[in-house]
């Protein structure tokens, strides 16, 4: 017999929860049994005490355990994933996705929408004419089977004590605790049902994670849960000081990505993908594909249209424009120093988007896009950011949050890495699965 | 603008809550716009982070503001109260209230029903025929000036505040928090508008407080809220490894306390009761008078008596009997040098003198009553305790709490002191006021 009570004062105490505990605790909490006053004490409690390697794997598979988890057994190609803890222009999935699907593995992405001044990938492909999000389990896994590749919405029945802790940490001051937030993000990539998974935890002003040393942390929390579930995981620690690309807001990061695709577009987001799908592919035994290759010869891209196609999508179809293009141009002639990315993501947030509140719309054409990004030679003048919308009477918010956000100087600018350190096993030898 | 998330970060995060911030969440979880478990959250962040002696002042401020004071400005005499964090056999208010109103001060001992081994105030009084707990503000002023003496239960709209988080804190693991015990004990006393008050705080297995360090913080904490609240405050801390007297029981106490008031009882109610009246007089500007010659010369008495029946009781009429009475017999010959204060209180508990819900009614004359106690010689098969109880099906459960509860032994006995120490001002010299 457990009460709640006695596993608040163990956590309380500092000492460790049992596995029994963890899940009698977390399963009585989805039933309603243990009330939100009392797991929201708890959640506090475990805030402040910590949790070990031990106690967050087995709090995530409780999780996992409180609902279904979606079955892959039958998918013909090896199942992996990407997460991203979420940037500013981060867009990766697109082009990703459908890259690594036709280097040969199956990627299902079960996305969220956005909240805060980071987007969700279902808003972006949202803006797509015809697209659509939800999709049945069955339909999950015959996407997979046939095109390799699927983005929709996680279905209601995953990780149900996730959805309903994650709304209370909310409310309660509780969401900066790593073992909380690493559990939240595996449980729902746990019961994907995926047999591996790679991380980009995002690190610098436009990420949750602001310094190295915490999302150093964080991405060995993800990666001993991931391993201790079951599943091959491993990290990229990846720069989110500056904006990912330069397109941030829903369509006009479509277009980049697209852009990708077709063996263009941003340096920096060709090198991600490429990093993330040699993770992926490493993972799934497909160490001896090249995805730099399949990216450039338009294999990617077919295999892009393809799951557009397949989600209702039509991947010829004009984007949605903005009404509305304001242009903020350089002050001075030298060198873009900086160019913040939280500042930029709160610019185009307040564009229209993002979100405030759940319940709200998006508007798939706003945004911000950059015209020029560090490193880069302005002359005084020169369009620097561009601000998209369909509401004029945003651009004065938007001017606001990027007050300060970026720098033109005559000092030598230095180039950072965009992948800042790598967390999980040895990499695999190319060909070895 | 306050936000309860704000409030619970910053606690959180280690840092001092202001006054405004404390105002503001003490006021709003009364109103309910702060959840209980945002309520929950932050009391978790209070045990864990503490509270400084400014910021429990003020939480415990707010919790009075929170409802009515009770106004005892008309009072003809100077106003004191006691109030005892909760022993095993502790009828020390019974004689108390009666003695200080004898000697010139007025005493309103707004009281609470026990839970768990403690017994409460009510419980005991209401085993006298025809006594009733409930008065109205009007009557409570209209006995301090005839009587000087009012025992009965706090009105509704005193510190609902504490009322509704003493309520939370019961079931979200954070009811052991120094600042928030000393609050929730304070704001009551506080509201009750008394110009001074004596804490007794209890210390050793039948008390909350198990060891000297603990009980010194807590009566530290007691005495600084008291204060800077405007309240002449000091406590006692009082040994409570031993039950107090020989009676543990409503009923049984009361005959106790009766015993006492007539000048005889055991020598620790006397010693104890005395005490706590030098304190409380001292801070009345009543040093002059000598509380013992009051107890002894039956001023006390009458005192009691005249109370009593300003409340409908008859104090002149038979205490009700146990239906049952089983002995426990010494189980060898010598001292008995250890009577455990928790086990005999989980033992009257057991045999129907306490409730375990707060909807449970109390059996007015269960309990236990110490035939022998600390330091006193007994003979192989003497009795030891009683157990008096109307459910002779509760005895064994009562023998179960009391085995090893006692010792006998051919050792020495060395008497131990019952006031262990003294937190306050200075004490006032005699006469001042």
């Amino acid at each position: 017999m457990h009460s709640a009570i006695d596993v608040i004062r163990t956590k309380r105490d500092g000492r460790q929860l049992t596995d029994e505990q963890i899940d009698w605790v977390v399963d009585a909490y989805t039933r309603g049994e243990v009330a939100d006053e009392q797991m929201a004490a708890l959640a506090m409690a475990i805030l402040l005490r910590g949790m070990t390697a031990a106690e967050t794997a087995r709090w995530t598979a409780a999780m996992v355990a409180s609902g279904q988890t979606l079955v892959l057994d039958g998918v013909r190609w090896p199942t992996v994933d990407k997460h991203s803890t979420g940037g500013v222009g981060d867009k990766i999935t697109l082009p990703l996705t459908p890259l690594v699907a036709a280097c040969g593995a199956a990627v299902p992405q079960l996305s969220g929408r956005g909240l805060g001044h980071t987007g969700g990938t279902l808003d972006k492909l949202e803006s797509i004419p015809g697209w659509r999000a939800r999709l049945s389990a069955d339909e999950i896994r015959a996407r997979l089977d046939d095109v390799g590749a699927v983005v929709c919405a996680a279905t209601e029945g995953l990780a149900p004590a996730d959805r309903k802790l994650y709304a209370l940490r909310d409310v309660t001051g509780t969401v900066e605790s790593i073992p909380l937030i690493a559990s939240s993000i595996m449980s729902k990539k746990i019961a994907e049902g995926v047999q591996s998974l790679v991380l980009d935890v995002k690190c610098g002003s436009g990420a949750f994670m602001k310094d190295l040393d915490q999302a150093r942390r964080l991405a060995t929390t993800l990666v001993e849960i991931g391993t201790a579930n079951g599943l091959r995981t491993s990290a990229l620690i990846t720069d989110m000081s500056v904006p990912l690309g330069r397109a941030v807001g829903n369509a006009l990061e479509v277009a980049e990505a697209v852009e990708v695709l077709r063996g263009g577009g941003p340096a920096d987001v060709v090198e991600l993908t490429v990093a993330l799908a040699r993770e992926m592919l490493a993972h799934a035994g497909l160490s001896d594909v090249d995805p730099a290759e399949v990216l450039a010869d338009g294999r990617a891209f077919e295999t892009w249209c393809r799951m557009i196609a397949a989600q209702g999508g039509d991947p010829e179809a004009p984007l949605p424009v903005a009404r509305y293009v304001e242009v903020v141009t350089a002050p001075e002639t030298g060198t873009l120093t900086r160019l913040d990315a939280y500042a930029v993501g709160v610019a185009a947030w307040r564009l229209g988007a993002g979100r405030a509140r759940k319940e709200d719309a998006v508007q798939h054409a706003a945004g911000v896009l950059c015209r020029a990004k560090p490193g880069d030679q302005v002359q005084a003048g020169q369009p620097l950011l561009e601000l998209h919308t369909d509401r004029p009477d945003t651009t004065a918010g938007a001017r606001e949050a990027l007050a300060g956000a970026y720098e033109i100087s005559g000092a030598d600018w230095k180039s950072t890495p965009l992948i800042l350190d790598r967390v999980g096993a040895e990499r695999l030898p190319a060909g070895s699965s």
